[in-house]
């Protein structure tokens, strides 16, 4: 452990930061597996799959799935195998959202569709996502693939699900919180699960990480919600107002319409339903949510399952480590960063 | 055997259509399966897959396992869920072909991505596949997974590698088999895999049942793209000429190009690379192919194919029953059918 001890003496790097840094030499195994597997003899597939991949992103998923089974000090490498798979699925669905929102960009640069088509990026999408369980299968866990199978098919029903409730100003909280649990936080839940099935844990354990997973992934994209209508755009490292734009019904939005005015609902009827979208509109939405505070009320919920995650996290019956410090730390993060 | 018998007095049936009878009774616990596990609590999905799973297909994939299993007798019932899974898999990949070749027909009515949209097809196709898999996990057989789900990365290497074939008019017969193995012929062999691995087959038979399927679906390919610019359209129940329109590179197109004339060349180019199609355009197309005879050698070929599923399918150890003949009969019809 003296490597994670140097490393947390840092101040400065985020937690997530000093995860990365603290699991660095897995970290490195799972970018070399995820280079390997995304290899094809068809030249476009590496071709787009580099260009996503390479953008980087923050490995968060599979840093959840190497931390889950570094908890129980995890001597193996199957979890690199397994945070690969997390990875790709993640991947896969980032490829496919970008084609269904019909965004032109992603992390602050064109995104895959936008330089290879459509059409590559469903095929290339569905590539990966079936590479993803030739890994898995490759592993021989019957256990881990039923944990990542059912997260799967629990993504893409929340991802239509997110689909039909575009437009739809009736929308109550528990929808909303049912669409990004499903598409969100369930691969969170189960990348830290499969970590703690590698490492041989107890039911009990599984369960633990898997509820830590799920209430962080939910927190995680609370505050991401928020900070698409709150953050600067030079801090986010993308656009703003992505999902004003795209008529997500987002936490702000869906705060926003719970008591909302007869005056007010006309301007969110007509951007969301109508799709009517004016130029001044977006600063129109972040000054409503402003004014009745939903910025604050959006992080509060956030927090609130954040302490959940945390009282999961403390379930789990693994020494309080520097690691297992960095995961508590990771949830404030989650709530709490800029960006 | 009695009812078998007795099916195979109709003289009229299409080899399919008696496969179809003769195992009535699997393939209606199949539908059943397909029905069940295509149900979400997301109208939109089982409002989309029934859209497409009922419009009928021929199950010919799922007939394929079912019959494969039939061949040692198998009297369980794992053959069912794997059969739903290969027709699974199949959707999927229908959902997004239909995207990706924006097409707004299929099986001679409105396709699904016209009915419901591009996203929520891309997105039901997700949900189809991540079912598929679970389907599968709860089979499980490690050796069932690694079979489908190879062929699953497959068929999505074969679909890339088909857009970057589009608009190459140096492209080699190589090159196309290459296609069609991938993206048609090998889920075609895995369902007559699974079938034996199922059946508890030794490794002989089942790479026997592989062979099968895949020399089968490549005659069954071959002869659906000659089909495409030969056939009348009231036999074929979709529209003539689809390949042409959407740039696809296929047998007939792929023979024309070999010892083309200069002046046919600027013909083809416009079509495919410039994809400048003009009024007349496929009647001129089919007119060169008729002349130089191209049907009738992509039929020669489909043809050589299907001689080495027979020759695969008479190295199975299984005693040659109706079933087995039915099987023999379906080559014949795979190259010769009207449709």
């Amino acid at each position: 452990m003296s490597s994670l001890r140097k490393i947390s003496s840092k101040p400065d790097e985020s937690p997530l930061d000093r995860l990365g840094t603290a699991l660095a030499g897995d970290l490195e195994a799972v970018n070399r597996l995820i280079l390997d597997k995304m290899q094809s003899e068809v030249p476009l597939i590496p071709k787009l799959a580099g260009y996503l991949i390479a953008a980087g992103g923050k490995r968060i998923r599979p840093l959840m799935t190497l931390a889950s089974a570094g908890l129980f000090s995890y001597t193996g490498t199957r979890h690199h195998a397994l945070a690969s798979c997390v990875e790709f699925i993640h991947t896969a669905t980032l490829l496919h959202d970008d084609v269904v929102d019909d965004s032109d960009q992603r992390r602050g640069r064109a995104s895959a569709n936008a330089v290879f088509g459509n059409e590559a990026a469903v095929l290339v999408g569905d590539f990966l996502f079936s590479r993803a369980f030739e890994l898995m299968v490759a592993d021989g866990s019957l256990d881990v693939l039923r944990i990542l199978s059912k997260a799967s098919a629990t993504i893409a029903e929340g991802e239509v699900l997110q689909l039909s409730n575009n437009g739809n100003l009736d929308i109550r909280q528990e929808d909303y919180l049912r669409v990004i649990t499903a598409k969100t936080a369930v691969l969170f839940a189960a990348a830290c699960e499969v970590g703690g099935v590698v490492a041989g844990r107890p039911q009990d354990d599984c369960r633990a990480l898997y509820d830590y997973g799920l209430n962080l992934g939910i927190a995680f994209q609370m505050a991401d919600d928020v900070l698409d209508y709150s953050a600067s755009e030079a801090k986010l490292g993308k656009s703003v107002g992505d999902d004003f734009r795209e008529g997500k019904m987002t936490l702000p939005v869906v705060l926003a319409l719970q008591n909302v005015s007869a005056e007010e609902r006309v301007f969110w009827d007509r951007c969301f339903v109508g799709r009517e979208q004016r130029e001044g509109d977006l600063e129109q939405a972040q000054t409503i949510l402003q004014k009745r505070g939903l910025h604050e009320e959006g992080l509060r919920l956030a927090h609130t399952y954040g302490g959940r995650a945390r009282t999961a996290l403390e379930r789990i019956s693994a020494p309080k480590t520097e690691l297992w410090q960095m995961l508590d730390d990771l949830v404030g993060f989650a709530v709490e960063r800029p960006y």
